[in-house]
């Protein structure tokens, strides 16, 4: 009987679990479920799933825990990865992630392969899921002899069309702290036709493309921080364009760099008497003083905001305006401004979420010679809070993961991210019997 | 015989030195000047002042100059104070800057007391002048019986009049990395009618205000980092307004804004390829990619800046858009913006700078109940590049304090800023003797 640790029941954990527990009796597996937030894990399991608190200040407990498994899952926040690899290393237990693979990470490479494990790191939707679907494409592109010369891949966490009830269309369904620090302080880098290009944080929010995904509308994106570290992981050198970003619905950018130009995503200083600030007053610390003009005209004012800009309604929606209190002591402009969204973009019980990804591989056909612009779509809706499209895209690469790596279909051992083929391919095709599928389509 | 020990032959230091050499025979002082660069030491002194190598990474040796001084004045760069505030106190010696007080210096307080020494920090032009200037009113208006409710003060460094030859009014007469970073990465903090403000570092310089001081002409003023110190600078405590801010000519903050804006005074991260960069390049890896569109109307565009704006004379004249090599290998886009406006903000030999100070004063007449608003303002014109108002702004107040220390009449032991009435009293007056001079007037 295998054993899996999963640590953390946050957020992203729902289906991962679903996904483990539904499979645990025909291949055999017993399951642990940790959070230091014991009643939390209680609600995510069911029997015969076992709870345990998770003190990441206590190393000893919970290599106590590790010592027992088989594979370890790792949910939690990403800073608690190095401590989690440490005693995964230690004590001889393969582990999967879903977190950027840091350089603490990085530096245990070598030990992991001497000691014959497997390290899978950023599996699950972004970094991951975009790692497999955009591999498959430009490992196929490759081996038919064509050249790639511009990859750009777009992902957006929203929510979905039948529970879009606000003018922003949009809802957390994810860590609501990186949604307002998206971009900060930025800033952005990736290349464009062989230029080199820099994106300023004031700037982010104004320099948005648009992309239509069949079936799911249009889109508009951003550019994600630094696109050129994608350049080493997929080995795209000397490509000419790489572009990377997020996806919102058109009209968000340009609204949510209201907030940015205001300076309230700024997270470098605590406000004074924050404790006792309404959102009004929040907003109003932002704006010129004037003795009689309302903060909506002020801020209005001065964003050149006409009466009847689409904007006034989006920024009045969030209650931005209103008398009461944020309820932040010794908060930073960005944690006021995230307790505020999260009165509002909060995702309902019944509510569904949608993710989409959208990436555009261009390549110089080996044949005519001519550029062909091939896009790759995937666009998934949640079933409700608890399974959001989020919590699937997210978990099933880690559960899938899990369970090719225990049935010993997965058999590498050291440091890896799912840009290779042994990896992507196996968990694409259950991802695609899944639901979670790709469309491919040729631009012109 | 008293010898006094300048450390620092810099922009700041030759009014200073003139200062001092020309006293130094009626009071029978002796005078060294230390640099990491002897030739400009040389440059700056006349014998009999002695010139001596200055290496702040050999304490011995600047500790062996320090221990044959009576009295240490620093011009060195602010982060090599403590250092030599530590060599003072060790050694027995008082000591003169124009730096703000670091924290470092605040804890050796009360050593320096114990010790019977005098440390006086903040005595340049600002900060030194602007305490001295504003705290001499600030008294009287108390002293009189009146209520201060607010203050508010403006310095700047420009270019004179008859030496100003470019669209900005500005030249560069002091240290060109603090021009370039002004403000940033922010916010701007201060009080008006009180309310709280934060101005975050996107907005600073299109929330200005103009003032005009007599026999100078319009300035206009954009915030400074963090007013609220001043409340316990200048025991300001319940003051309704409180604002600090730097002097342009009108029309500089609305175009340096576009540097702001394109991020080109980012100081946090090394631009790639930096080293082989034109101007060009540099402006351009700020701006959207277009195959055809030049960089000007990309720029022009992105800002929407109209042809005949002013803002296009300005960027022009800088040569921002020219095919020159930037020269500078790993740069921060500030770094690489620096070495660009160095080439045309450049004073040159025969140029004349100028000071400007305005402060002004609101209070509550205790007869009349009345609200007066109350300015003072100086204005000082260089004679050239070697002697500019800036050196003399800053230079003189060091010299003056330092005879006032020598002669017995500044008995002062501690640690202090020329904020109290025993140091700006003799000191104001001997500076309006030199023709640094405030002007007073009642506003409405």
């Amino acid at each position: 009987m295998k054993h899996i640790l999963i640590l953390g029941a946050g957020m992203s954990s729902g289906t991962l679990i679903r996904y483990l527990e539904q499979q645990a009796p025909a291949y055999g597996w017993k399951i642990s479920v940790g959070d230091r937030d014991l009643a939390l894990a209680k609600q995510k399991t069911n029997p015969p799933t076992r709870i345990f608190p998770v003190d990441t200040a206590h190393t000893d407990q919970l290599e106590a825990e590790i010592s027992g498994a088989d594979l370890v899952i790792s949910l939690l926040p990403a800073r608690f990865h190095p401590l989690v690899a440490i005693a995964c290393l230690k004590l001889g237990k393969s582990l999967v992630t879903a977190s950027y693979e840091s350089p603490e990470m990085k530096k245990m490479a070598e030990d992991v392969k001497a000691k014959g494990l497997l390290f899978l790191n950023e599996c699950g939707l972004d970094p991951g899921i975009d790692h497999m679907s955009a591999m498959q494409v430009i490992d196929r592109i490759r081996d038919e002899g064509h050249r790639l010369t511009g990859f750009e891949s777009f992902t957006g966490g929203l929510v979905a069309p039948g529970s879009d009830d606000n003018p922003w269309h949009y809802k957390f369904s994810w860590n609501p702290t990186n949604v307002v620090l998206a971009g900060w302080p930025g800033p952005a880098k990736f290349i464009q036709c062989g230029k080199l290009k820099y994106i300023p944080y004031t700037r982010l929010f104004r320099r948005t493309e648009f992309m239509d995904i069949d079936g799911f509308g249009r889109f508009e994106g951003y550019a994600n921080r630094d696109s050129l570290q994608y350049i080493e992981k997929y080995n795209l050198q000397g490509i000419e364009t790489i572009y990377r970003g997020t996806l919102r619905r058109p009209g968000f950018s340009q609204a949510w760099n209201i907030f940015v130009q205001l300076g309230a995503t700024d997270n470098s200083y605590v406000m004074e008497n924050s404790g006792a600030m309404t959102h009004r007053e929040f907003i109003n610390s932002f704006l010129y003083y004037h003795p009689s003009d309302s903060v909506e005209v002020k801020l209005y004012r001065a964003f050149h905001i006409d009466q009847d800009s689409p904007l006034v309604e989006m920024l009045e929606w969030l209650d931005i305006f209103s008398n009461e209190q944020v309820g932040i002591a010794y908060g930073t402009p960005a944690q006021m401004l995230e307790a505020i969204l999260g009165k509002k973009w909060k995702l309902q019980p019944e509510d569904k979420d949608l993710v989409v990804m959208w990436h555009k591989f261009s390549y110089l056909d080996k044949v005519t010679g001519k550029t062909i612009n091939l896009t790759s779509s995937m666009g998934l809706t949640g079933e409700d809070s608890g399974h959001t499209a989020m919590a699937k895209t997210v978990g099933l690469p880690l559960g899938i993961a899990a369970k090719l790596i225990l049935t010993g279909r997965l058999n590498l051992t050291g440091l890896y991210i799912p840009t290779i083929r042994e990896i992507y391919s196996p968990l694409l095709e259950e991802l695609s019997a899944a639901g979670i599928t790709f469309t491919e389509k040729v631009l012109n």
